[in-house]
């Protein structure tokens, strides 16, 4: 009845390229794939109340402590859009920086799904500051004002920043004595621990983050990313929320089977650290090249720097990555878990020739 | 710095358990697998930009014509939503039966993330008529209500039954002769054309359905479904909802692969027949049992069924299935991929022996 | 500068003309507009703090008890919402007829604004019972369904008929055995006090509703109605949904103003009896009559009744009305608060007229 | 059966008493209570199909010329909303100044209600330019950002000053050759006209303008605002939206009675003009205070200023006002169209004598 639609020689692409345009580019790590054979086969309750998802809370406590509790979800959108709306009434506000990608990159999924108000405030590195949070926090009680009831912090920043334990204690502090939450974007929250060299509980529960959504994605899995509830007491109604949300996977063993992959032993650490060191021996390389300007500290796996009109163009002929301001020519170039030292190396040397020819 | 936490044995479940509660229970075929491990490695285009999600639209042009565009999302909630919100303006509503997918599983999504309203009509065998969507297709113009301006068919239906090619085309003949356009939430659409033994553009394109939810999850993969435009005309600004439905995978190579190792072939074929025979089979072992009655037609890979008061609990001590009207004793028995001729059998005697007791 | 356009002649109406369309094509009550006469002039705070909102609160404390506090608003969708809203957390679904006005005429502003689910259950009569009720009271933690946590009535309902005493009583009692919280769409709430010959807070505080649409509009106000929470638990954050849905009147003294007028004295009771004295005559009238068959009871201020075709398009060329149901010839005739008996005499005496012609 | 509840003697307020709080503290002029009285009586169609609400049509087409449509609607944040969301799709944004309106006093009501996103862009006249809006116009086509869409001005804007017929003219060329629309908040509307001494088209309709909330309450009315479309390509659906938005007023007339009242003489013109005079007046008075620091042109009723510690709340004693900025001890003196020249020299006495304190 249906003839087979003829099927092309695989894989369709060259498995041997790699870029520097963002972490997400970059596939599997064959520990995951291998986690996933495993979770196959037979029959396990649908939604979540597999043992895999039952397993990966037994994980994630040892990294958070024994109150944590994870809802697996399928993207770090989602994973902020249920964070958020979990922590806060429908009156509630969030302020966070202007480069924050629940701001800049999520086509307004908190303020169109969950309703939510972002209030921002600027921040040259990412980095938001009690300080920096007045500038929005107040008008409590006024009704005509989105109230400001949550913080909300991306680690590692999105311009490659790290915060320190000691910064991410006085936000969570500060924000406390106001009534305010804190969720914490932890996207790339494994390259933040490598960076800082301490455990994921020292910057989050031990910080006192209430919520995190925590990463996975772009530390090697095929898909998925948890909502941590680090507070109990600070989020409300999740399992309605990931639902209506639409970020309820069926076949939950899946999600929670490459979580476990990453988390359980040291692959999350491992995977990280080496992604922020191809972004430091990226950074060694191109720092003292004539026509380089480096934009921001290099504390994680990406690197942001100006370079000369043309150059970035000609040199994407050969590896993807993106402007990061095309106002000014700063380009952002970011590394993955299986980013190769060759891949750097191959990289800065064609930047410093298309230096040359400028 | 971090100790690796215990690892325990794996898999953690026993893959030879196989129950009668959900297709979604199933895991994923070996072929998906394989396709996931092919496309991995090498990095591409993140959000849909890379090859295989290119492929996947000539594989899928291949089912539903060349018009056709597709749209890889991560759950059947996330195509339904995405798809009506893309056919509907703010003020729209869409009739559907009482027992539809979208308006009795979804928390509600159509109309929290999507603003919909949902006209419901109560249909005995979960299949609407032009005749019952007059029931609720009415009040153009009227500011009042919320203006009925698409139809929303299951094929299958939440009841295990199949619309037949002139069912379907008489619908969407008479919503279009309403101004109204037709989706079809085809989260079993490969079972529905085992069951009529016809192509998949049959009941779609051919019948002139306008968008599709394509399944995908229910039919052996990890996780993915598309929405399918028919009939560009009707969808508007799918790449924008997709996003701000936070149902944009990033590595979306990975979703495209397994839509293509599923559609490219037979496999959909082979993977539906297989589990529709086994609902078949199941009927025919159960349908003479005193005590049995059989409450819908078999025409994909569900039975439904009301047993006497006692005997579903006692039964799902071995298998595990669903209530689906306690107040009745009606049953669900659905069948998947993986079932196989041994798990129907010693199903069917396990309640044959339960009936006894009785 | 700018020359004064010409103005018309004023008024621009026949103001002697009155149809039984429905009592929202009434002016207002002379007494209510010097209320607002008297509440003009000088400065008075925006948003609620005025002395009149203030006064509002007494008065309204008088019907409804010490533990009751009103929230003005604009009008009835937005009482609705509002108020529904503030009882029901984002997964939350209320249970309501499928004759309910948020059901069919609010464009789904419950749904689209406060991203509520309405489940319904059709009611012969516009009244839900504990038994109808359960048709949608179930599934309480089951993530995959909204949520059954508030029931609405209506009181008059939207058929013109009133539920006793009792009858709320069972409902309230029943919702909050089941935790769920109730409604009462009161838009006519004055109707079903005259018609039961009852105070206010009988069918309402005292027979356990817990919030309530308080209606002016219907009953001689320009506009405004008002949400009043009747048990504190039941509600929250309403100062902040008012805001945000919209419903924030900057002079809220003219609502007030207004408000107070009607329910300070015997204004409220004296309008609605005498509106439903109007439909009680109306009946009197046509319930002989060939041809017309009443189709609800006249329980307030409208009649329901089936003419032959024809009748009522000849009818509305002299009075206007609406078709109830187009398919079955059933009509509305709503009296209003200045219907006068000299209108329903004209009125039955032109039906009679129409109904010999047949 | 109901006891009167016991009346206070009336008025309950001291109509003598006008501080500078807000032109939203004021009553409505007697002209708009009158032709509110006129428009009473008898019935007339509701939901906007009346002969006010068709009048009004006239009248606004002699200001915004004969392709203008207007929608009233209850209230300012209404006409904001409703005017914006028939602007754009569900995925567009909004460019406006963060001192707007729709950004810091609605509660998120754009957000929430409407979907939008509000991109904002700091403006220390509280008024926009090509180049600022240049900062958050871009992106288009990219799904991972809200799209920039409309841009909303306010005239006369939060901060008192008013943009010239030119300023409006560039930044409507500008945005409409980037595909976008221009949306204008006119609140105050009839003040900017005053100010700049010309009529109401010369700054909307003539100078590229697509849709306007045009203002009412803020000038003496009870309550009203309408959502006037310029440009009939630019906004969708406003019947619908108006009604789903909750802004559809069932007594509509009275709402197009006050508008007609307002704008179909010199009424508007009048109260503006007046209105500006006082504060003109306030500001000369005060201009010259020795501890006075004026922050904002004053070109129409209001007037920023800084005063030292302790005076404004001494002052606010005698007569209400705002902080605008508690941080820098900036005020707002607003005026209205009853504020009258012995209000304006008493405030200006009362201040100098407590900077005299000081």
């Amino acid at each position: 009845m249906t003839e087979p639609i003829n099927a092309p020689a695989h894989p369709l692409h060259d498995t041997a390229y790699r870029g520097f345009a963002s972490d997400n580019y970059a596939g599997a790590h064959p520990e995951v794939l291998e986690a996933i054979a495993r979770a196959n086969g037979g029959h396990q309750i649908a939604y979540g109340e597999d043992v895999y998802t039952a397993e990966l809370q037994r994980v994630l406590r040892g990294h958070f402590g024994e109150q944590a509790e994870a809802f697996p979800v399928f993207n770090g959108t989602g994973a902020n859009v249920v964070s958020l709306q979990s922590m806060l009434p429908r009156w509630g506000a969030v302020v966070c920086s202007t480069t924050a990608h629940i701001h800049t990159d999520e086509n307004a999924a908190p303020e169109r799904v969950a309703g939510l108000k972002l209030l921002t405030v600027p921040t040259p590195d990412g980095k938001l500051t009690p300080e920096l949070i007045d500038m929005e926090a107040w008008g409590w009680g006024d009704e005509h004002r989105a109230q400001p009831l949550a913080v909300s912090i991306t680690q590692t920043t999105e311009l490659g920043t790290a915060y320190t334990v000691e910064e991410i204690t006085a936000i969570t502090a500060h924000a406390h004595s106001l009534g305010m939450t804190v969720h914490l974007d932890g996207s790339r929250i494994s390259n933040a621990a490598a960076s800082l060299g301490v455990p994921l509980r020292a910057f989050t529960t031990d910080a006192g983050v209430d919520v995190v959504s925590l990463g996975g994605t772009k530390n090697g899995l095929l898909y998925g990313e948890a909502v941590v509830v680090l507070n109990p007491s600070a989020a409300e109604g999740i399992p309605f929320l990931r639902k209506l949300d639409m970020q309820l996977a069926s076949k939950m063993r899946f999600v929670s089977a490459q979580l476990i992959a990453l988390y359980e032993g040291s692959l999350w650490l491992e995977s990280a650290s080496h992604a922020n060191a191809m972004a430091a021996r990226l950074r060694a390389a191109v720092a003292g090249l004539d026509g380089v300007t480096l934009t921001q500290e290099t504390q994680s796996n990406a690197v942001f720097a100006i370079v000369p009109p043309g150059v970035a163009d000609r040199l994407r002929e050969s590896f993807r990555f993106y402007d990061w301001n095309p106002a000014t020519g700063e380009v952002r170039w970011m590394c993955a878990f299986d980013t190769t030292e060759a891949d750097v190396d191959a990289f800065a040397a064609a930047l410093e020739r298309e230096l040359g020819r400028v």
